[in-house]
């Protein structure tokens, strides 16, 4: 797939992907959605991949919906363009175009940095919240502005939302619809770390190699289906099953054998398994599709 | 019904219910319980209210259960008037009455902010956990106080509060018994924010009013519904199905076009849709009475 | 059981284990999980007991897995010692050992404070996330070390760690396996209160005499038991049928008739009820083994 509405790069075992309709504050369609289900489909599969970076073209992060179908645009029966996939629950109705991306990040394999350049609003911020850090610009802005447009907050928001920031600060978000800066946000625990606007890619990119140049690949995405499906699991002892299995099926291999080593020998590991051929079946896949 | 124990009065689209025996530090009973009930099912029909605001009158917000029973305050075998309800779990054992209230209250169709205005001790404090956001008083005080007593933690506390502040706050506060100030209560975040006395009511009507004037009541008694249940499901699979059939649902209807139509043309939305007639039956409800 | 690793001591109503390795930095063996496990069962067993304070001996709180197994210390075909205990999952998995000690601690009926001395590195913090507060020395240090040595993040620590600290933090620390300071984890949440090195211990028994001197030992095994099995309910419906069930069985015991009178008498309370033998069958316990 050649993509239109965002940039895809790899540097130093760091992908980056760009939001990219820098003249619309990289406002969301139907089309930036396939092409981000693509884009994590990509990463998931190339090796030279150990963490990703996703940030916005412009001065804007992702304003939201594109709203240029006016009054008629979260209305599928007259957006065909928008809601006319094939992407249907059983009941044949279409399923949310922000919750199939949200969804698809959730069980990305490499750990996802959002990186806000500037405003994130409406589906600008809640496809961000399955990523696992969210960094800002002193500059960016977030709303959940859903009850200000008449609809609701989308993307599986209800379910990521409240686990990230609890759901007093949720609701209050959601439930004013108001626009807050990168300060409200850093208070409200919505992003980790908040950097002067030059000093945001390079605190990302930090993150990332810090990621990629320490860490067994296998590791970190077993780790990292781990913790997500940990949060939807009843129980420790869901966690505790696949554990057992994962530490017997990893313990065993190779990257635990130079992961100990290394440590004993003072020197960086140098690990020899990949994702793409080496991952444990017993690595949990969500309970969704 | 009228109210003995609580006050009730509606203006300029926000609800207020008073804890109202201040000579008692508005200690909690039966008939206050039954009050409380009837007023959120009041709350939810009128479609003047948009948001509501808790707080006590007098010096205190709520001490906590009435305590005149002495040593059989708890013993419902000698207080039929405080447990003898038809309220029964199905093994007929009586239902604990602050649960009552709580789980009434978590669903709610309005938005609920409680202003502490004083002292809010046991059921004082744990009836006001499913509501949305908690402001206080620099005068307020709280306390789990349960263990103290001989008897747990009530009203689905302990579903509650881990999720609000954490297990180990929660347990902190729940295993010492301890009564706490204002200060503590919000670097726990139990709490929002704290204001002066004669700042929390303006602040609590504030927020309600930003609530009210904004946003449309069929949206924020959807995502009310979505955020708390969606606290509830396990799985974001959940929240993406009730958000795909919210959208379809929502999306189609006036006061989506409204939303996206005011915000084009720069002007205050006035969203056509009513709560007691235009609530999509795809709304969930919470799996419980 | 004699302990070799572990040193077991009481007073004051106050149980003080210590991981007691220190020319090994308390390095965790099979051993001392076999220990871990008994002495658990001894606390809840012994009614003198009301609360526990887990320290480690020298300059360390535990260095994680002892790795002078090499190359193969998680390699269980070849560490029999280590991993050849018989407790096994249904297919024959053996269990994975930080798990059993999480799990165990998890149910334990009274409260769990760990007091951080030193280095907290691998299973030696996850072991301690179903303690029910952590507190830090200013020189303590903690690692969630896992995909730096090829293996996964255990004792059950993918459902402990998002629920304690936020899945944001939870996957920054184990995603790149770095160790970090008392101050960071201070921030992260994953530590109450850090203290100079020597009032770290005076503050844990602080906290732990304020539980003893204070409460029912029934009330707060019961509200432990409800507090971290809410954690893993669905809904706040199930912790309403618990919450009913034992309102109405310790309301109407002498615990409570005590808690109430002495409340109103303005003195001290002397609860008669005993953990061992006054428990009601309706304390809930968690859905595992």
């Amino acid at each position: 797939m050649t993509y239109t509405e965002i940039e895809y790069e790899v540097q130093d075992r760091v992908a980056t992907v760009t939001l990219n309709r820098p003249d619309r504050m990289n406002a969301y369609t139907f089309t930036m959605r396939n092409e981000m289900l693509d884009v994590f489909d990509r990463i998931d599969a190339d090796d030279e991949v150990r963490a990703v970076v996703v940030t916005g073209a412009g001065r804007a992060f992702c304003a939201g919906a594109d709203l240029e179908g006016g009054g008629d645009t979260f209305n599928k029966d007259k957006r065909q363009d928008m809601f006319g996939g094939d992407d249907l629950l059983e009941d044949g109705t279409p399923r949310d175009g922000g919750g199939t991306v949200a969804l698809r990040i959730a069980r990305c394999l490499k750990p996802v940095i959002a990186a806000f350049n500037g405003a994130a609003v409406g589906v600008g911020v809640t496809m961000t919240l399955p990523m696992d850090v969210r960094l800002a610009s002193d500059k960016a802005g977030f709303g959940f502005v859903f009850a200000r447009r008449g609809i609701v907050s989308e993307a599986a928001s209800s379910w990521f939302l409240p686990r990230l920031v609890g759901i007093s600060q949720a609701m209050e978000w959601a439930a004013t619809g108001r626009v807050f800066d990168a300060r409200e946000a850093l208070a409200g625990r919505l992003v980790s770390r908040v950097y002067a606007p030059d000093e945001l890619l390079p605190a990302a990119y930090e993150l990332a190699r810090e990621i990629a140049d320490n860490t067994s690949g296998v590791s970190v995405a077993a780790i990292r289906r781990l913790m997500w499906s940990g949060l939807s699991s009843s129980t420790p002892w869901d966690a505790h099953v696949a554990d057992s299995r994962l530490m017997a099926a990893l313990g065993a291999a190779p990257d635990a054998a130079e992961g100990v080593t290394s440590f004993l020998e003072k020197r960086p590991a140098v690990f020899p398994m990949r994702v793409s051929t080496d991952l444990p079946a017993e690595v949990p896949d969500w309970p969704l599709r």
